[in-house]
């Protein structure tokens, strides 16, 4: 897998620029991306033989993985200013450094454009409660998403949009797959195929 | 029904106390909400003898009809920045004065709680443009949605996101009823039960 695309804001880019922690976070979550592989392949290929014909939860499952095993980022960030029922935690999260910690969070968009909505906005809330000093989502391109689960929301469709983020550090990821064949195996939808690994839940570790 | 709950931004504010335009745009929104009364009665009633018993779009059309019908507010206005795949057109919308107009924009949320951050989000972008010049989103409190359809989103569940709009003039409202009762006729879901009167569409009249 690769990013095709990718909106950064000028908070975000100066903050690359100046800020190390960022550019680590940045450069972990671009690995996180890059080491997704189809097996025994050096490039990440997807099942092309039908519209909708892929699930994107394996995607997202696989990204995550890697920032939490690679990477040690952790799951389910709650946010101070959120209940459970107000928009849940932030997916991915990770402190960087220490003394001040410098927070980065990450959702991995699999729902529909409102739910990406929903994603932008606890990463804005993230960002103004000072809670994440740099927000990151991810989401598939158009032309990717064409063989994911129906409805799944893309780059291309949250873009218009950026210029509500302009002012504080957010990246928009888009990315996609190199190779597009019929003969491998489609990605699981739903639930299904998931490994029952342990997540790395932020509250296992510092609730 | 009547207004329980409004949040009005600092810039949104202002607006009410020094622009008579904004304050008759106010004015018309609170009437048509005002205005909604149950049949033959002062006040709205709604049928509580079960949960997510009534339908929630019946009182979006009625809320709108007046401010179509007596406010000569339209319907789906689009936005320039947005094609109607990325978010669609703002619900109703209405130019006050002129030279320059002050454009109002409302969206009466009908969806679950991520669709309101996708509603929330187009009147931001609309703000953002200068399209709009107010923005209003309506929602029904907590304790009124637990009677209406299931997952229906409610005031306090976007509530926690408003200091992402504190600084341009926005302006949420959350409605209730003022009767509960099993012996009132439940409001229909769907779209059933829709009047089939011509709506007065933005683009009917000015495209």
């Amino acid at each position: 897998m690769h990013i095709e695309k990718k909106y950064i804001s000028n908070p975000a880019e100066f903050l690359l620029k100046n800020n190390v922690l960022a550019e680590i976070a940045f450069n972990e979550i671009e690995d996180s991306i890059i080491s997704m592989k189809s097996v025994d392949q050096e490039i990440f290929i997807i099942n092309n033989s039908t519209k909708n014909g892929n699930g994107v939860v394996p995607i997202k499952e696989k990204c995550y993985q890697i920032l939490e095993e690679k990477y040690v980022w952790y799951r389910e960030k709650p946010l101070d200013y959120l209940s459970e029922k107000m928009g849940g935690p932030i997916d991915v999260y990770k402190m960087f450094g220490s003394n001040p910690y410098f927070n980065v969070g990450v959702e991995f968009e699999t729902g529909n454009i409102s739910s990406a909505h929903r994603s932008m906005n606890k990463l804005l809330l993230g960002l103004h409660n000072k809670e994440l000093h740099l927000a990151i989502l991810l989401m598939p391109i158009r032309s990717l998403s064409y063989y994911l689960t129906d409805r799944v929301s893309n780059y291309e469709e949250i873009e218009p949009y950026m210029p509500l983020v302009s002012d504080v550090p957010f990246i928009l990821i888009g990315f996609d797959a190199e190779g597009f064949s019929p003969d491998v195996p489609f990605l699981a939808k739903g639930n299904d195929g998931m490994s029952t690994r342990a997540k790395h839940k932020w509250k296992d570790n510092f609730l």
